[in-house]
């Protein structure tokens, strides 16, 4: 949460907290200190127990003042211009951070945070350790994915209503599939077979209309090619009846928080594998809610859902880590859940190996999953939230395998 | 251009070039070396003259196989999941890119890129040096700002392409807003004043059905707030008649190419003030679009249109620049323009103090502006591309003050 900064600093032996970037789109680390979108983004420099500072271009001074720094100045206070001038842009960048480090006589340890080219950063802290300042990484955890982990309740709040709007985005989509024609085989629209390229306008329209947008696209996925998780299905594909279809969406509000949810349903009649496939998933991520409590190691969730499948005959990729030598992609071949927030993957893990724990505060999927190539994909996903009073699902949407059947 | 990075990579006297990012959304370089979407991301690794490698997870093996790299490995091949069991996910990310870079022999100086977190870039790159491997930084611009800022003639297509499209919502956008009724001071829409929230919602669903996304919003600025240049406009904000409106879409393709207009317009009849602000921007552009041809200082454009300006009295960011006291939002407060593709925000920088020259294959904005708090703002943008036979303008939308009069 934003208001342990100080203590993590503290913590971390830390001078002071840098964070940069010429956007905060793309930059979730930015746009949590900053708590509003800049076009040209900026530099945030918090001190210990002291009231943070954000650096912006004149252009967005504007937008600066709506988030959450009051002590916001322009490039220009620290004689940007002039140095623009002199060294021109492409090398302007460390001596501005230089003049922001000198006036406010920051010394000690610096932590630098913020999503930039790889390239830029190395540079940058080669040079701003030439001018005698002390900049230092941090292994993973780092001091911003840590504050980052655990949701405030406005925060959690607002995760809760992006999964409101997501849900309507659903059931839009489901009257549209039901109110459909059909043969045999497909689904007819307009009196063409319809086209998973047409569902997800459809889809996109019903996120515009509640002021969502799918960045990083969204998964409609039919037939037996629903079984590769990350296949997003193709503008082609046919729309089937009595075929499993995994629908798995991953909304945004623009510049703010993420949700995260998937539906496997069949149009018509699901053979009797899907149908035993989804219970099984279904019971598997009930056992995974039973579980998740502040304290729990978040593998054992992970352990337990495999654990499960196992015992129903299932392969998973706890097989695969042991060095089985089982046909990868058949069986609960991905992770049990992540956590989200201005990312769709942030801590914590619920995954072999993981090194978290379950903590309050925690806003994460439980997403298990199991797919055949013969046949398809079964998963099932809700966003769940960790608070002083146990599990909350923040996702509140039927599940049903059989619609308009 | 992608076809020149060896070129680049001897230039930079650097013997690999690592690409990395747990997804390729909000990750530029790594979409741009990759050429699909990888939900996980990936490790790419170009050595000088020999085929790229791209080291991916089992599950996005897939989606990996859709883009520019043919050999394509997942990281079990590495040993990942005995290495996860050891050290737990924490800690295992420099040791893969140890095991990656010492299975390929890799020796010499790695030129690491990709938008990451600063403080695991540092820590990483420590972490390497430690294991006996040179990783380096570059000053800007980096090997792949250089690459990625000349567009082939297949990326030129794609960025012209989502330009059609962009200008089909403008239309839509245009027609929406005729077809309203109107008291004497608003619009009128379903027997309410028609508010900005209405039709961003509207334009969100005509980018849906083009199937773009606004990922960094989109502008819609009416009246004299519009005066402030990254005003986006508020939900509430009443569209008024007679009144300049700002309208910037920087819409995006799902994991692709960005476009970048701006339109200004009055639904009515425009004051004499705004009238003469918009001749004065259309023919700064024009001006911008004589004086655009390879060869020519990126400066030598933004000078010439501060010349313009400045010549029919509007102050300029110039002057701003050269210490003149002058209130900081009034006339030209921004650069001409700046280089679009994968971001909306690259090179080449039309803008005072840019190292920049044009180049045949860049692609970019000219959007000269004026602005005065007390009427509002005037912004036209179009996107043009350099190519071997001089520019060529790839935005094909009309420019009209005044709709509906």
């Amino acid at each position: 949460m934003l208001e342990a900064l100080d203590e993590l600093i503290s913590k971390r032996r830390l001078s002071v907290l840098l964070v940069y970037g010429n956007s905060t789109f793309g930059n979730p680390e930015l746009l949590y200190v900053v708590g509003a979108s800049l076009a040209r983004g900026g530099v945030y420099l918090k001190r210990r127990r002291k009231a943070p500072i954000l650096v912006v271009s004149n252009i967005d001074v504007g937008a600066a003042s709506k988030g959450l720094v009051s002590d916001v100045r322009t490039y220009s206070e620290y004689g940007y211009e002039k140095l623009l001038a002199k060294y021109g842009r492409d090398r302007v960048g460390p001596l501005l951070f230089d003049r922001i480090l000198r006036k406010h006589r920051v010394r000690g340890r610096i932590g630098l945070y913020g999503r930039n080219d790889a390239s830029e950063i190395l540079d940058l802290s080669k040079q701003l350790r030439r001018f005698g300042h002390r900049v230092v990484g941090e292994r993973h955890p780092s001091l911003l994915e840590a504050a980052r982990e655990t949701k405030s309740s406005l925060e959690v709040d607002k995760v809760r209503d992006v999964g409101s709007r997501t849900k309507r985005v659903f059931k839009k989509t489901i009257e549209f599939l039901e109110g459909c024609k059909r043969d045999e085989k497909h689904l007819i629209y307009e009196s063409e077979i319809l086209t998973v390229g047409i569902v997800k306008t459809e889809i996109r329209r019903y996120l515009a209309e509640e002021n969502l947008a799918a960045p990083e696209d969204l998964i409609f996925a039919v037939g037996p090619r629903s079984a590769d998780p990350h296949y997003t299905g193709e503008d082609g594909d046919l729309v089937l009846v009595d075929q499993p279809i995994v629908f798995d969406i991953f909304p945004q509000e623009t510049g703010g928080y993420y949700f995260d949810m998937t539906r496997t349903f069949v149009i018509g009649k699901s053979s009797e594998r899907i149908r035993t496939m989804y219970k099984s998933v279904s019971t598997a991520q009930q056992f995974a809610f039973d579980l998740a409590q502040a304290g729990c190691r978040a593998e054992a969730l992970m352990n337990a859902v495999c654990d499960h499948f196992s015992s129903e005959g299932y392969k998973t990729i706890r097989d695969l880590a042991r060095g089985d030598k089982i046909a990868e992609k058949i069986g609960f071949v991905h992770s049990l859940g992540h956590g989200i927030g201005l990312t769709i993957g942030e801590k914590p893990y619920l995954a072999l190996y993981s090194d978290d724990n379950l903590k309050i505060g925690h806003v994460f999927t439980v997403e298990p999953g199991l797919y055949d190539p013969e046949v398809g994909g079964v998963r099932i996903e809700d966003v769940v939230a960790l608070s002083d009073s146990g599990m909350v699902n923040l996702t509140d949407c039927e599940k049903i395998l059989e619609i308009g059947a």
